[in-house]
């Protein structure tokens, strides 16, 4: 453990559940974060399904290695990445059991971050191997959990910050997503999802509420197409630049 | 494997990425088989997110074991159900590495199913350590894989795809869902996570197409509540219906 290691600090965003937006909200906070001035980098560590070269549009770069350590890819939005996406080709499944999944992990953390001072972790769904390879390896700083309105995503929620909670990684808040869809040809906000789960969980695990993000055609096609909306000036970008605010006034309280 | 075990046929429900609706998809293909009379059980095998319980609506039951194996616990529906949900209190993460998760499938799968026919698999995201323990100890017939019509997440279906064919399970086909929204206020529907596109992933990687389940509040709300729609007469039952129709012809094809 050097100098610069211990500096740098790791936020971990995670779920539970998967498909809640997860990657996006990740993906749209770093860059909010690079926006503002931090030297931030990212992690993908949804090894078995990889989507930050599609997001942060860089897919088919290679990181190099030198001396047995990685060189994390630069994106065009000022935040270096490694992801497993950056390593296979893709549509390869990786059938990896646990172990090597935590290894992957500790490949992609270990890195040449350099002066990156605060390194995102996009964690795959659940509590298995690669939560707990990094709980152990790689205490992160805090942890902000994600989540739709619906009851189910919160029950994995609430299991995830219970990890979290016992492993004493402190949570830094709940970020409600895919809330409120505006219908394309009336405008009235309508909520499939369901509406307002979230920042009741939040209230009853005494946890802070971070913020609430819209179910847009725009920011999953920005997902797709490699340009997240928190790069642009699309008022889209509003709640991603908020809730990094708020991460970052956190971070810098406990520094 | 005794004569009871080989007559009966697993089909693995599977998804590359979390949160496109194969839990929701696996409980209404099991209440629409049973329906037309198929001995049909459900194993919940999403050892860190487990929905079943709450979808089925036995949600604090718990399975007897009976000679060292779990008796499945019966749900209104006709469809007996294992699922770690049922062995762990609501809200307790489940932070085991993959050896423990692959032995819990184990303990869901050679379980007392008596006379069951069909057991439907619901399948964690990804392709981990379930997933592999699956295909070796308890080869599926087939398996169905479901998908957003989001690019991101037609990726990671292809992923799971290709970890069956190279362990030589035939893909039934795939499902799409979350294909089409109908605002409530005005009734247009329109295309939150995109359309068409996994028909034309099926296409492409020449594998059938089963069908499209739209996005609806009421689907969401009856998994919540534990009424799954195909066990209703709402019009929403009738894509389950369809779905599970052609399975069921695929898998009198296959006997």
């Amino acid at each position: 453990m050097t100098a610069e290691r211990t500096a740098r600090k790791l936020i971990a965003v995670g779920s539970g559940k998967g498909g809640v937006g997860k990657s996006t909200l990740t993906a749209n906070l770093a860059i909010a974060l690079a926006r503002v001035g931090r030297k931030v980098g990212l992690v993908d560590a949804d090894i078995y399904g990889p989507s930050q070269p599609m997001i942060l549009g860089n897919q088919g770069q290679k990181p190099v290695a030198r001396e047995e350590k990685l060189e994390p890819v630069p994106s065009k939005y000022g935040v270096p990445v490694l992801s497993m996406g950056h390593l296979v080709e893709p549509g390869r499944a990786i059938a990896w059991r646990g172990p090597m999944a935590g290894g992957a992990l500790t490949q992609l953390v270990d890195a040449h971050w350099g002066d990156t001072e605060l390194l995102l972790v996009d964690l795959p769904p659940g509590t298995g191997d690669v939560q707990l390879t990094m709980l152990q390896k790689f205490k992160p700083a805090g942890a902000v959990l994600v989540s739709t309105p619906q009851d189910l995503a919160l029950i994995d929620a609430a299991r995830a910050g219970q990890l979290f909670d016992q492993a004493g990684v402190p949570v830094v808040g709940l970020v409600e997503n895919m809330a409120g869809y505006a219908c394309p040809h009336c405008g009235e906000v309508s909520d499939p999802f369901g509406k307002g789960g979230v920042e009741e969980a939040a209230g009853r695990l005494e946890l802070p509420f971070l913020g609430r993000i819209p179910l847009d055609l725009a920011i999953r096609e920005g997902g797709d197409s490699g340009t997240p909306p928190a790069a642009t000036d699309d008022p889209l970008a509003q709640p991603f630049h908020d809730i990094a605010a708020k991460l970052d006034v956190w971070i810098g309280a406990k520094s």
